[in-house]
């Protein structure tokens, strides 16, 4: 017996600052709804992954998506699987699927907006969301792109226990860099130093974290920016000549009404120094050179990751998305459907 | 008669914020330990160039040129005549030079650090401190390297009024781009317009000029910025994808004591966008491309430019140094030495 509504999770208003608890709203639509037309599937939402972009989604400003509306369906990207096919589509009920079709149970999505998971050795479909997803080709441009990072540099990352930061840990070690990793808390740094191996993890809530950069890295090459504000000031005075930032996120500013100003930004014409950001929509065309690179790193273990899964159902991710700005999560995190729904994906 | 003296402009104290009237002090030195060594010669200065840059040199911090030192000639680029030579120079006694021997008088200098000034039609000899010195190499370089500039897009340049700012306006111009100046005041503005020819002049220092901007430029490609601070702040919110900002100077903010900071360095995510510093004697191996073209436009008179005298003798030059910050000068800033001393240069 299928149930007779699913539910979506829907831009309520707009947050000034933090996200709020009247920032989304949950809705229940009837089924009766969808029906898959020509090259579509109807997909039941597995899982949503929260990223700390989806702030910006909120935010009605110009950028490089236009904001979600109010009322309209949180964008998200999912995992899913294939309930039903409409005519001409070219997948068949029960393939595992990724796609971007927001936070809601089940969704109609065009054939072209679908992924088929392949899962070799060493995949897992959670992969697709992660080292395979936005936050594995981010990490991969970002660093090859605008970081152009060389063996022996030395690179800092920032965010580096969340899921773009610990992949790019990676991808440095594998290019032969050395790897500073900043992350929050003693925990963090050291499942950063022992298990993703980095030269050194630095805990941005030391009292000491700052002469500690000075004392471990001294002057670096690259510096990988997830989190912006103060971190970021205080590395545009660590820069060595021709150093590069790849400006990949801000989540430290996400939140504020008015965000720390950069200071130290005269030294990047002392150092011939460049701020550089990037979206990894641009690289589309060279998705699948990443992908092989990336798929490898897994199959092999040179790439590790970590899961952060908030069980409850996906009425759970207005609850969760604060975690990613709070520093509450560990990995990648995740919100899957509530086990008690039909149709079993793995 | 020879004098007995000459006089030398030293570094007397940091200052913290503005240049004060003790930053410098006036030594006098005995002529007679100017003696040319081997491949040297003796060089009477004759014009010297200020620049914004100066300010830096005299901060004590880490930068791409070492401080002076308390006590010691301030760093300076010069014109001068030849007076005497050393066993071996290639230079002849009255020989027209320019070199970097700082505020002084008189100078014993090597010859590999003396450049030989050749003067075509067009091209008189304070060019060489100008059009053929640093400022329009750093004009070439940066809007070429940096900015990428290419036909049809749309170029803004700050501190247009100013030695770079001039150079750069008139070699958008003929790169193809729109060319949209600011500068401080309906004087530089008009000047600007009607004899540099740009697209528009904007004044920053009137009411209007950010509704100016946004009416006048809309999204801008490259931005060529010379001053930092609000203006570099406000531009980061103009910016097309994958606009160029050159990052030449930040004159608005070299005498503060704390600078203004970036807010609006998350638009470079958003756009694409890249903030870059350089300096200029990196491009050192490309100074012929670059000289040849900007000869060529002082020849056919595509590049104009103005020259602001302070008389007075070199003495003159820490009086005259603050008018670069306070938007004092209109065109290229020179100090010359006092007409009343021997040996006669053009």
């Amino acid at each position: 017996m299928s149930p007779s509504h699913y539910k979506q999770i829907v831009l309520n208003s707009r947050p000034v600052a933090d996200i709020e608890p009247d920032t989304f709203r949950t809705e229940s639509r009837a089924f009766s709804e969808l029906k898959p037309g020509q090259e579509q599937a109807l997909v039941q939402c597995t899982y949503l992954s929260l990223d700390p972009a989806m702030r910006g989604y909120i935010r009605d400003a110009r950028s490089y998506l236009p904001p979600v509306k109010i009322g309209e369906v949180m964008r998200a990207a999912g995992l899913g699987v294939v309930v039903q096919v409409g005519p001409g589509s070219k997948f068949k009920v029960g393939d595992y699927v990724s796609g971007a079709w927001g936070m809601q149970e089940y969704a109609v999505v065009k054939d072209k907006h679908l992924v088929k998971l392949e899962l070799p050795t060493g995949v897992e479909p959670l992969d697709y969301l992660n080292v395979l997803g936005s936050s594995g080709l981010t990490a991969y441009f970002g660093l090859k792109d605008i970081g152009q990072l060389k063996a022996g540099e030395k690179l800092v990352v920032s965010g580096a226990a969340g899921s773009v930061g610990t992949i790019v840990c990676q991808l440095g070690k594998a290019a032969g860099a050395k790897v500073y990793a900043i992350a929050g808390g003693a925990d963090k740094c050291k499942w950063l130093e022992e298990e993703i191996g980095v030269e050194k993890a630095l805990d941005y809530k030391s009292k000491t974290f700052f002469a500690d950069v000075k004392k471990h890295v001294g002057y670096l090459d690259v510096y990988f920016d997830n989190v912006g504000g103060d971190i970021l000031d205080f590395m545009l005075t660590r820069l060595n000549k021709d150093a590069r930032i790849v400006l990949c996120g801000a989540i430290s500013q996400y939140n504020a009404v008015k965000p720390k100003g950069l200071q130290g930004y005269m030294n990047l014409i002392s150092q011939r120094a460049t701020l550089r950001g990037f979206i990894v929509m641009d690289y589309e065309d060279h998705y699948p050179e990443a992908l092989h690179a990336l798929r490898k790193g897994l199959s092999n273990g040179a790439i590790k990751r970590k899961f952060h899964i908030v069980e409850g159902g996906i009425e759970q991710a207005p609850k969760a998305l604060p975690m990613l700005f709070s520093g509450g999560n560990t990995g990648k995190l995740y919100v899957p459907r509530r086990v008690s729904f039909p149709c079993e994906a793995y």
